[in-house]
């Protein structure tokens, strides 16, 4: 059993309302949305990633015997319900912005519009999907934006969260405009370019370190990176210099050193030199070791002659921001606009369309969120994904996502493009239907209202 | 096929050393060590989770045929390679500090014995499965720590790193003391027990608030707990008194309410009162909604009559410190001890065992560092958990490691109890014989020594 594809990936409220649900026959069609409430700190934008896997996910949504007899042994749940769940499938229809695009707060960027208990049971792992892939991409995209033709690689898997979040950083962050990742099963999976060399280990178990770069240089003469700072960088670097003669003979060129500790300016420049003196101006300086898109801009800032950045742990855990405000509201129920108005909390109701204006340049201007009848000048964001549970195109090659998350990137205004936060946010508008639609749910009800933005 | 298990949730140059280990007959004896180099901030302590998933990982490591025909059509790997990965097993040793117990910066808690490619190749997933089950217990065990006595729940899953983050931080978070979670496949998968009701959505779907309650508790009389925050908090308190005499005549007790939004302090009392007032001093009250250790602290200490938490994004995200420094290093091979020397990574050499020295009370005095054969005095921490491939023992049982779990709180110093880092943080000591052989290797070596702690 593939546990990632199991309905019960989910939290057991959701099975609590659809027993609920079933009892007193309330199989209405329900309009959920999927929005971030607020940009997280250091954070001007978001990009969208994880729609692939929410669609292939709801596709394939079945209970198999096996979670259908845990189901009724858990004693929560009446035998006719579970008969009912062995029949469920899910039936709705998806929108959504297409994965790569750049959005911002209380944009819904995915609508799903079902029978209330196959929109409700979904929603945790719906969440868990795009939410995850979401923060990578937003993370990832941001050194993207520090280091304009460098090399970025994924090195992350193994501070991931689990072995999922390994697989879809690397993906998340290939959309973002990351080159490649070292994990192997992300390049089997998606077909995303794999990298990578030795560690310091290789190096620790030959008693030389010249010999474990010849060893290597031996076995992959194409694809020759050498680990250079497991002892003294500079002394390493000078080693490589002496044998390139001989690895040269034997038909092998070092494409390239990795520094992966200390101070990578200072050691860059000067690996740089001694690389560029010993007659190997060709070979590139690859750095790693503890780095995010602030440490990359401040070594670029420097200078340092560096030609590509592995980067794990900041990356697929997101360190400065692991995790979103995003969530998954009713909005329509039985053909009926909905409004949650817990403090804090309250959400804009009905089904809704994302409108992006450009300048005449192309950047972006501003957004406007309209009831979804209600159309607007502008780029609709939001397009058909899958209708009747089924998709309404191919899955999307990721080259293709990753042309439009590039697209996007070069569409943000500049002073949303630095890696703090900016004072001034880009313009969310909300449309005067979808105001007034709030109000009048507002005074319809016996409850005081909250305020919205 | 089950991704989680596959030998490709490995960094590529994990294969590439392995066909350069292959082709060089590199196949001596290597010892692995598993430690966390220093504690993030906040942290006073950690505590070890995820041994179980490992030995399980190792029990069952292969490669099949779908992903041996990836690694050849690569094109980066020769056919006698790929040939000899089929036939690749994990034959070696594992020895672990036993899962809930409390550990320290420097202390292995894992070791392998392996032949060199066996333990190199499994460095990805070992580390991605330790490292993040042992974040999010560390983190779990400071609420478990500020809030005894009440009902804590993981609601993290939609907001996890992926689907096996939210699994592994239910089940690392249950080891801490959390009483269970919402996740209907970890309760399914792991035996935890599962909680939840009813989302704002169900309201919602409801034209009225009071109906949606009745609805919920006839199909669910014995579990019935009401969220009472879609609209407003209190009213809604006061309409479930309104209701109890009803549900009573229906053989229905109202077992508690659920506050999502809003000033847990103020709301709670308020609820309490007339819950109190109404003839409900029976019914709980449950709180949720972006919850911490900080906050619940916070709550408790304004003497908030709560009786549980539900913690979700901050348990799973492990957020103020979503990573640990944790590092799984080359400590001897082919019978010889190594050590790493880069800038700041500087390992200590050698197959080593920690020692916890106790106070007469039980409370932990300090533990001791030192090489296996150097036995010290106190409890050694370390213990073989798989020779040859093959577990020792069956799986522990959760409520085992609970338990353990639970003495281990229970015997941390007092000034560590707290959620802010001491000043004067647990001493580790480095037994001389564990120095002397570090000075020797930096002696032997002609390169110049870095400084350890």
């Amino acid at each position: 059993m593939n546990p990632l594809a199991s309905p019960l990936l989910t939290d057991l409220y959701q099975l609590t309302m659809l027993q609920a649900y079933f009892a007193h026959g309330m199989e209405g069609t329900a309009v959920f949305e999927f929005f971030v409430r607020k940009l997280p700190p250091n954070r001007n934008f978001m990009m969208a990633a994880g729609l692939d896997q929410v669609l292939e996910f709801l596709e394939n949504l079945r209970f198999s015997q096996d979670e259908l007899e845990w189901v009724e042994a858990s004693g929560l749940f009446r035998p006719d319900f579970v008969k009912h769940l062995e029949r469920l499938r899910f039936t709705g229809d998806v929108s959504a912005m297409p994965e790569g695009t750049i959005f911002f707060p209380h944009e819904p960027i995915l609508r799903v519009v079902a029978p209330m208990p196959q929109a409700q049971l979904i929603e945790s792992r719906l969440i868990n999907l795009v939410h995850f892939e979401t923060v990578v991409a937003s993370k990832a995209a941001r050194s993207v934006l520090v280091a304009p033709g460098k090399l970025l690689v994924d090195f992350g898997l193994r501070r991931a969260h689990g072995a999922e979040a390994g697989l879809l950083a690397a993906r998340a962050a290939y959309i973002a405009g990351y080159s490649g990742t070292a994990t192997v099963l992300a390049g089997a999976q998606f077909g995303i370019p794999v990298f990578g060399t030795m560690a310091h280990s290789f190096i620790q178990a030959h008693d030389d370190e010249a010999r474990a770069f010849t060893d290597f240089a031996r076995v992959f003469p194409k694809s020759t990176v050498f680990l250079i700072d497991t002892y003294d960088t500079e002394t390493a670097a000078a080693k490589v210099v002496a044998l390139a003669p001989q690895l040269k003979r034997a038909g092998i060129a070092v494409k390239g050193v990795r520094l992966d500790s200390g101070d990578l300016v200072t050691l860059a420049r000067n690996v740089r030199r001694i690389l560029d003196q010993g007659g190997l101006p060709e070979t590139t300086i690859f750095a790693s070791g503890n780095l995010d898109e602030y440490r990359i801009r401040d070594v670029l800032a420097a200078r340092a002659p560096i030609d590509g950045f592995g980067v794990g742990t900041s990356l697929v855990t997101s360190s400065d921001a692991p995790f979103l405000d995003a969530v998954y509201k009713l909005e329509e129920y039985a053909g009926r606009p909905r409004r949650k108005r817990s403090a804090g909390k309250a959400t804009w109701p009905g089904r809704k369309q994302v409108y992006r204006r450009h300048r005449g340049d192309g950047v972006f201007d501003h957004d406007v969120v309209a009831l979804e009848d209600d159309t607007q000048p502008g780029e609709p964001l939001l397009h058909k994904a899958m209708q009747g549970g089924r998709r309404v195109a191919p899955p999307e090659i990721l080259e293709a996502i990753r042309a439009r998350a590039a697209r996007g990137l070069a569409g943000l205004p500049e002073h949303l493009k630095g890696l703090e936060a900016t004072t001034t946010p880009y313009t969310v508008k909300i449309a005067p239907r979808l105001r007034a639609l709030a109000a009048q749910l507002d005074r319809a009800s016996a409850e005081p209202a909250t305020v919205l933005p």
